[in-house]
């Protein structure tokens, strides 16, 4: 059942596979596609949109890493994590690029939840967050090792 | 070798398994952190040094996806790939944060080069792109597939 983060924190041992979470949504703008670009990935296609018309991306295209920074900011208001949402890393791909007028929000699903054996208070918990479009179109597939830890004795 | 974007570009018959290239320095300082912190990843240990000192981080710490953006910034400076760096995806792992003061470069190697079969004028390069502190230590480990291109014949 979709939860967010007006609900209570919840520890390692009240997560399971399959526990969903739904993110609100984020429009992205031409204005912060290129701002972005310019500080973290300044390339054409990033930049300006005639430019990037003769491009690969054959329009302007936000930066993959910028769709990351928006999919954190979401996954921050939409994953209850006590002590917050800390990633230890994890697999991403960018199926298509976030466009602009684009309306994000992620969808995150548990995979796996793993005490850890050596520090007992905490585990690794992995979730799958899909970034989808206005359109239901996924932007951006993250699969990621979150840190996650029990309650207070 | 180590070679930088002051070289020709390269295109995909260009590139080998082995290939490095490194990356210039990059200074990120706690405004920095906080201020990209607000914007996307608005957690108390990326936010504020006194807040941070009893979470996880025991410390001010940058959002490992501000370590990913400025690896990117860096690493649009040091991959001469024609046509740009293009990502369709990758691992990423933070062994370590990125803390205020730190000074970070990429050593980027490549890993394997496939031809696409269905595309014959592009292909898939793997690099694993070490993001270094200071002290040589590892802030973030990328392994990218990138789309390379084959010179317009």
């Amino acid at each position: 059942m979709p939860t967010n983060a007006s609900q209570e924190k919840i520890h390692l041992d009240d997560i399971a596979p399959g526990d969903e979470f739904l993110s609100s949504e984020y429009l992205v703008d031409a204005g912060q596609i290129v701002d972005f670009a310019r500080q973290f990935d300044p390339q054409p296609f990033h930049l300006d949109e005639a430019a990037a018309k003769n491009t690969f991306f054959r329009g302007l295209a936000a930066s993959g890493w910028h769709t990351g920074a928006i999919t954190m900011k979401l996954l921050v208001e939409s994953l209850p994590f006590a002590q917050g949402v800390i990633g230890a890393g994890g697999e991403i791909s960018w199926p298509r690029p976030t466009r602009p007028g684009d309306v994000l929000h992620v969808k995150s699903t548990v995979i796996d939840v793993a005490a850890s054996r050596s520090k007992p208070n905490q585990g690794i918990v992995t979730v799958e967050s899909l970034t989808l479009n206005q359109d239901g179109e996924v932007c951006q597939r993250l699969v990621a090792k979150l840190l996650a830890f029990r309650k207070p004795a």
